[in-house]
């Protein structure tokens, strides 16, 4: 896994992809206390940053092996990235999703042409249900973040930060991303250690489900105790992955934890002051930027808005809540 | 009013306007029932495209008159996009706005350093209140939409829109706009005829302040019955402009009038589909192209979310009656 994987997948990405803004507001950088930058993913085709991972996986299978079809396991927004991918390429694809995943994910994911078998996300190991279809039905597994053509994929968005950013003049500042298995994560850190080395990526997650900080702090791979909930469906991953690991290790800096309560808040600033649609798990990094700025160092920080997927119920608990998130 | 001031007004708002992206869905080309690309202006600085026209009139003045400061009336959006224009110039601004407009757009007007000095919108003439204060304190009076530099602002979203809608293959289609004075609609008519002759910008209204639709018909500028309410707070003028109704003269189709429901649920399906936050008066464009399909010709439309400047019990009140938006 290397910076030439993600050089390549940018070029199989161009005119598909969309190029999403960094956007910013002033009224966030005075909640902030310093400027504050958003890659916004939730602009992303499918609504999250997943069709990056998505379309460099499929991309990259030759067309006459590419036919016999796809499958994936996904809470969701790898489910509509893979999807919609494979729509897009007029191949086959299988999703296995858990049964409790937001229905909107669910709905989505069938409307997008895809086959989608759910699982019990309490007792079942999605890895083996996924790993056993694919040899069943001969498809093409692509995993939500251990795969290093995902990776390559959504390391994408960090040659977009490096640029906009440095557009904007900032070249020293924390990058905060959205934390699940890390797949977005150490794409976008070796994009930035080769174009933009004065950006350092940081990881945020929920609070339960904090296991990539505690493994960057222990130096080893730690799991998530079993039983805990969150409301950021789409980053509740048990553990960092062995591909993703090592890559966050050698440039990541400590990781941040929020609460689901922080994320609601940072939903509501974000749809006063940004106009975008977040979802919980893809608002952690932005939670962790307006509520958490004693964490972070430094006159400016981006923060990657990951994902937009969210029910309208859930969405309106966070107006209701928290108002204009300030 | 020509091309060329929109050409020289793209000069000066490069590198300080944001290039908004064109978004698309394909559960909202499905819904269309043709392909649909969405002009996110909601993502422009201060929540609408006013911040384009208000940098293009204020970055026109030469600095040593600058000083003096600026006067805008407006119902909030234009307010917003002047108080940040100045605020930007360093130069006071002093800003009319209705007493009954949106609580946000008052409140971001004054938190962006302006002057806020409010009237009665069904007894007051916010034009003479203007003119009248910009003699008494020398200010320079910016009109929201019948004023050359402002129309030459709003007219390089139509030079971004030719550009990107030709990068997506589309180069026949309605352009679907969101109109109050027409200070938008004429400039991206001049802008389109220039460098998208194929695509051909038509005007939204909500029901009872359909006055650019009757004037087009009419072949003269009426204006619309007095007392009439609507929730599209954003593009409720009287009257079309005497600089921007020739120019929607010469290039519209005929215009499209959308009730108050329609925006509510186009407001339900940006959020579900694109991720972006609409107010009413910015998705009368989008409500068009999805609920009004009879009225539109060709395989695509492309519609203009002009703004986002909404309060969440409003935004709330569009989830909560029609959910998706479907």
């Amino acid at each position: 896994m290397n910076i030439d994987m993600i050089r390549a997948a940018e070029k199989r990405l161009r005119g598909v992809v969309r190029q999403t803004p960094l956007l910013g507001s002033p009224f966030l950088d005075e909640l902030a206390g310093r400027r504050v930058l958003v890659k916004a993913e939730c602009l992303q085709h499918t609504g999250s940053f997943k069709f990056r991972g998505a379309w460099s996986a499929i991309s990259a299978i030759a067309p006459s092996e590419r036919q016999r079809g796809v499958i994936a396991y996904s809470s969701g927004n790898h489910a509509q990235g893979i999807a919609y991918a494979a729509q897009k390429c007029g191949i086959p694809a299988v999703i296995v999703m858990p049964a409790d995943a937001p229905q909107l994910k669910i709905d989505n994911t069938r409307r997008l042409g895809a086959e989608v078998v759910t699982y019990d996300r309490y007792s079942e190991d999605r890895d083996a249900i996924g790993s056993a279809l694919a040899e069943e039905r001969n498809l093409h597994l692509i995993r939500p973040f251990d795969e290093p053509l995902v990776i390559a994929g959504q390391g994408t968005t960090g040659l977009e930060i490096a640029k906009q950013a440095a557009d904007q003049g900032i070249s020293t500042a924390d990058v905060l991303v959205c934390c699940g298995g890390g797949g977005l994560t150490s794409g976008i850190a070796l994009a930035l250690a080769d174009r933009a080395p004065g950006l350092r990526p940081r990881t945020v997650e929920p609070v339960g489900f904090d296991d990539v900080a505690r493994s960057l702090a222990g130096g080893e791979i730690v799991e998530n105790a079993p039983g805990e909930k969150s409301i950021c469906d789409a980053i509740v991953t048990p553990a960092p992955g062995r591909l993703t690991f090592p890559i966050m290790q050698t440039h990541c800096g400590a990781g941040i934890v929020v609460s689901d309560a922080d994320c609601l808040r940072a939903m509501a600033a974000a749809f006063t002051r940004l106009k975008i649609v977040l979802e919980p798990g893809g608002a952690v990094a932005l939670a962790a930027a307006l509520f958490h700025k004693d964490t972070i160092e430094g006159d400016a920080v981006v923060a990657v808005a990951s994902g937009g997927n969210v029910d309208a119920a859930m969405f309106m608990t966070a107006l209701e809540t928290y108002g204009t998130g300030e």
